[in-house]
């Protein structure tokens, strides 16, 4: 916990403003995420694809990973660290089981998306977000960020992959 | 049985040659699926996302639908029947639990993309494949077409969603 205090801190400090107060500016900004200042990057729906997953658990959701054009091309370069400007997105959806589909198929097997849960954003930025590994990490659903909370755990939680540049998902061919 | 062994004789007669023998212009081409003659579409990697799935049971999969731009047009209007010219491609992988990710959630309930098993493809012509609702099918398996017997199915088994033009996927949101 003292090193993800220090993080937020740190996090803090390089943002220009102190978690869960409002922006320096002064201006409300409702659209942009707490912490890293982060909008949700315009478009983002007809990115390419990275990959797909399943999380079981409390998220119990199914997921697509998109990357913006610097992400796809550095995926498939095998480019490490991202260059600044990477956006990679993160979308997910209720883990819901298709009766259509498993009528077809003769038995229970098919799950599909359901309605969005949310959607992530990790965004490179060496400078801006060195204190995170250059990365700046957002949560949004229904279009509305998360609040600081939400983002705290982070990039504590990326910090095993550092040898993928805290990047977990890996390209699917 | 009836009725696909009507639906391959009535296949074969629009594509121009019969099942399993070699296409009527007399050239191999072994790049082109049979009955429908289809091609892998160039670029098809950098579609834009449909949904995502799994699939347990005999195929243990987890893929991504991709969209042409003319069957994200009109997946995104909700235009029914899908016009000429689109294309649905299923990209499917095995379904593999990640280790890496289970050790930071602390539970096995991380399931990835492990390696690519076939890709799919549905194309609309609605004349040229008149008799399977206006589908051709293909499959390919590191890029070699599956024979004949694994797309005798195709349209049998989609024929369930005629009333979404025998398309199974809904855009995820």
């Amino acid at each position: 916990m003292k090193r993800i205090a220090f993080l937020l801190v740190a996090v803090a400090a390089v943002a220009g403003f102190v978690a869960d107060s409002a922006p320096a500016s002064g201006h409300a900004d409702e659209e942009a995420a707490p912490i890293f200042g982060i909008k949700i990057p315009p478009g983002y729906r007809d990115w390419k694809l990275v990959s797909v997953a399943h999380e079981a658990g409390d998220n119990n959701d199914i997921r697509a990973i998109l990357g913006n054009d610097t992400a796809i091309e550095a995926y498939r370069e095998g480019k490490l660290p991202f260059p600044d400007g990477t956006i990679i997105a993160r979308l997910a959806w209720s883990y819901v089981a298709s009766e259509e589909n498993n009528k077809v198929f003769g038995r229970a097997q098919s799950f599909v998306a359901g309605d969005a849960t949310n959607v992530q954003f990790m965004v490179k930025d060496s400078k801006k977000y060195a204190v995170t590994g250059g990365w700046g990490f957002a949560q949004f659903k229904d279009g509305k960020p998360d609040a600081t909370a939400a983002l705290e755990t982070c990039f504590p939680c990326h910090e095993p992959a550092k040898a993928r540049d805290f990047v977990f998902t890996h390209y699917a061919p």
